[in-house]
């Protein structure tokens, strides 16, 4: 198995032609979760075919425009196309009051359940979960109160070995489950299966973490140690680390040595700044310190293994 | 002279990929005026070479999500461009809630002066003037509170006719002045030489009242008449006259009677609902009634004369 993420928009600060602000989409275990939702996100949408009523769950961030501007749009398109399913958003103490605020300015409330998951801790936290998925805040170290998100699959079930199943006929079909969470089996003479002989190991979970926007902030590494996939902003190159520092953003040198230091698989790297002509140079930077770097790029797709 | 409108977005309800909400940049008189801001008006900006600096003015006609969810990120952009100069924002009262409480969650007020004149009036009024302009709103009718705008030139000075200048040496380039207020010239001998035989009328004022979203609304007649260009929403057809009445819109035929009846030089109509994959109908429809009919098309320029 393998997650699917669409990058949606990867440029910082304003959007631009050919410039998108935040936003991606992260397809895990038939969720359909969108990260952040910059100016102009439902148009992305569209445009990269996701179909609208498979998101019901929305991740913000942070509240700078470049990151949530986009979504009271989309919840107002919802509206528009007779939504039903409930919307939950998880976003930093605040949103809800801003989009309440202006639903209320166009007498256009939502038919469909609106539920907002307000965000103030400083610790991360477990915000969603249910049979297969996890989702854990990072605290980052931004300009505002920010959060990054940590997905992780849960350990699945154990797989049936057929083959070794179908040597003992006093196994059953409705056996079958037991064997799956782990348990042992026992033949009627009292001998003892182990649950190991008879099933395979479960898959390996898949882990992606985003961590946009926030200066080089080595605290979040126990947090996202070994994660399949990490993206990390890097709004600036190392020739203006003084504005790295400034604005509370990172370089691609120093995401590339958190994805290092978070001992991580896959590094991607995005939020670029307008300033930068020519986003090369951000991959050149940081495969010095991790070679296994990609850069998003709108449109994009990444598989996660 | 002429003016300048520029078709930034001109459909309905949600933004789709090649189709942008309302927005217009009306060149009137070294003013550029923006009209509305759907979502995404910054990149429609970008696209068509509007420099963001000239842009001092924007109306926005209702808190309706198509027509103004575009000027937080407008606002934002232009304080990330360190903006010096003031931006009057007119716009029914509720916006100025709506965009401070925006700013305050992000901790990013601007740097340049950002002010708001909020609109509650149900009668028409004068909310903009200067030397060579004046803006009136044209209350409509539609589902929450509602403005159109009227722009219209004033009235300039004569034109000086230097044929017959020339032939009255008492006339200095100190006496100009008064000629061009309309004043007579008086010889030294006291004879009078009429205004008139010494200038030529001045250029006729042109004028162009935006109306959108309204129903069918005759009201607003006496204060666009004889304009020289009528912008009128027209999301349905009339077969759906029925959908237009339940949700307070026009039909290309209702927009082309108004127009008719207003006796104004030409029509644009947009607007349109999603539900018509083509516009051309809605020019067929409202040229039976009203010949000088045009579609709004996005990055469409009318020169308004």
């Amino acid at each position: 198995m393998s997650l699917k993420l669409t990058i949606l928009g990867c440029h910082s600060a304003t959007p631009r032609v050919n410039a998108n602000p935040t936003a991606q989409l992260l397809e895990i275990k038939n969720h359909s979760f969108l990260i952040d939702c910059g100016e102009g996100t439902q148009v992305q949408l569209r445009k990269y075919n996701v179909k609208f009523s498979k998101i019901k769950h929305v991740f913000i961030s942070h509240l700078h425009g470049d990151h949530f501007y986009g979504l009271i749009g989309l919840i107002s398109t919802f509206r528009l196309l007779n939504r039903e399913a409930e919307l939950h958003i998880y976003a930093p103490k605040g949103l809800k009051e801003i989009i309440t605020l202006q639903l209320k300015a166009s007498n256009s409330w939502t038919q469909y359940p609106l539920l907002f998951h307000e965000l103030c801790s400083k610790k991360s936290e477990l915000i969603f979960e249910d049979k297969k998925v996890e989702v854990h805040t990072i605290p980052l170290d931004h300009r505002i109160y920010t959060n990054g998100f940590l997905f992780k699959e849960k350990l699945g079930e154990r797989k049936l070995n057929m083959g070794a199943i179908c040597k003992i006929p006093e196994i059953k079909i409705c056996d079958y489950q037991n064997l799956k969470i782990g348990r042992d089996f026992v033949l009627q003479n009292g001998t003892i299966l182990q649950n190991k002989t008879l099933t395979l190991n479960p898959e390996k979970p898949i882990s992606y973490a985003f961590c946009s926007d926030t200066s080089y902030y080595p605290e979040i590494i126990p947090t996202i140690k070994n994660v399949n996939c990490l993206y990390h902003e890097t709004t600036f190159l190392e020739d203006r680390a003084d504005l790295a520092t400034k604005t509370k953003h990172a370089t691609a040198q120093q995401a590339a040595s958190i994805a290092k230091q978070a001992k991580v698989k896959k590094l991607i790297i995005g939020h670029y700044s307008g300033r930068y002509k020519n986003i090369e140079g951000f991959k050149t930077e940081s495969k010095i310190i991790f070679k296994n770097t990609q850069l998003a790029e709108t449109g994009k797709v990444f598989k996660i293994e």
